[in-house]
């Protein structure tokens, strides 16, 4: 006949790994998010992926921001014009759990840019290196940043051929 | 002494959660084999993974069909023919299980094709929007479709040097 | 009141599930780390992800190895350059845990490199077929390999604009 202190501690122990596995899941859709938002340029829904404090280390560094009004303003200025058709997602994710409310992330992604009136398309190959605190029961990104693999551009007029078919952001024609 | 009452209300907590792992990590593997069946050119096992009574949305509505032979028929004519090699992968899941039988699900996408007897490539990114249904005890699609990042297409004729190397569905000289 | 034989059958069952779980989101890690450590040309890091006695059958079997040390010789060989910036992206598992110790895994990626010194791109799009086993707690490749769908090369210098404005393994100016 089973103990129920034993069986109490199988228990606990169950607790503790179910919350991991949802944490870690927690984090992927909290990323799988703020790409989501970011190519939509949905800035308030991104703004809710971020703590209030957060910093980011994006490009090696060279685009460094504290605190969520300063990133969402240089993510807005960059990625906001209609004129900007921006693709960023998010692979591979390496996610340690590092207490209850703080955790690491290690991504890749493949990124890239239509810009339309320039007629400039851009194409870069990240690793992220992200932290996350768990916040009133929400994950969100206190750290983000990247190195990146590599990073091309090219005039898309040197391809005669190349036709932009369908573009979530051209003006309406109705 | 821990109370057994007690402890059964923890375990119940945990088939609950535990079951809710189990239902997303069953409509990503859903996902997974939908893009994989596609790109194969595995019709049957790609039917599979529909309900009979399913729909879709392909390119922002311009693709609407109903009920899995109208679906596969369509995708059939498409994408089956072997001088179409198509790529669609599924990236980003976002998934709410909204109740015991029935879930939710956005994606976003990096699809393209290579259309070798008119020597065309096409690249797009969608955001997908699917419903899913468990139906004896296997989750299927059973709606699914998407809205354009963008689309666009030009001729590999262009660049010269650009040569195919290796295409799994080439005709093969032996 | 419940029975504490019927409460532990349910631990049981739970526990199982569980390391399931565990067991998938490991073999997705490890095979997150794989790719990362490849680009990265993290040689060490990469040998850590096979067991000893490790198969590949890359490229349709025709780079075929045996042993941790001959797969890692030949990826050094082909990727380790300097001139070489290689990018792997693993997608859309599709993993079974076949037993305790054992797992297959399928997944499709897309890869491509950019040959600096010849000016040359690739671009690859595969499904590989995978074997784990978990050896000391530590899940491992044992086999590797993948059917290619396509892979094409061309000339970058055909794209007169075509510029590369980052690469991490670009000779250092300071």
């Amino acid at each position: 006949m089973a103990d129920t202190k034993d069986l109490e501690a199988r228990i606990k122990a169950l607790e503790q790994k179910v919350a991991m596995t949802e944490d870690i899941e927690a984090i992927k859709r909290l990323k799988h998010k703020y790409f989501r938002c970011l190519d939509s340029k949905l800035w308030d829904e991104l703004a809710e992926c971020f703590t209030e404090d957060a910093t980011t280390s994006y490009t090696d560094g060279k685009y460094s921001f504290r605190g969520v009004e300063a990133i969402i303003g240089f993510l807005k200025k960059s990625l906001g014009p209609d004129t900007v058709v921006s693709m960023h997602q998010g692979h591979q994710p390496e996610i340690d759990i590092t207490s209850e409310k703080t955790a690491k992330g290690i991504w890749t992604s493949e990124a890239g840019l239509i810009i339309t009136d320039r007629n400039v398309s851009t194409r870069e190959v990240n690793f992220y290196y992200d932290e996350y605190v768990k916040i009133g029961g929400q994950w969100k990104i206190k750290h983000t940043g990247y190195r990146r693999l590599f990073d091309e551009a090219w005039d898309r007029g040197e391809t005669k051929s190349l036709r932009l078919i369908a573009n979530m952001f051209a003006p309406r024609k109705d």
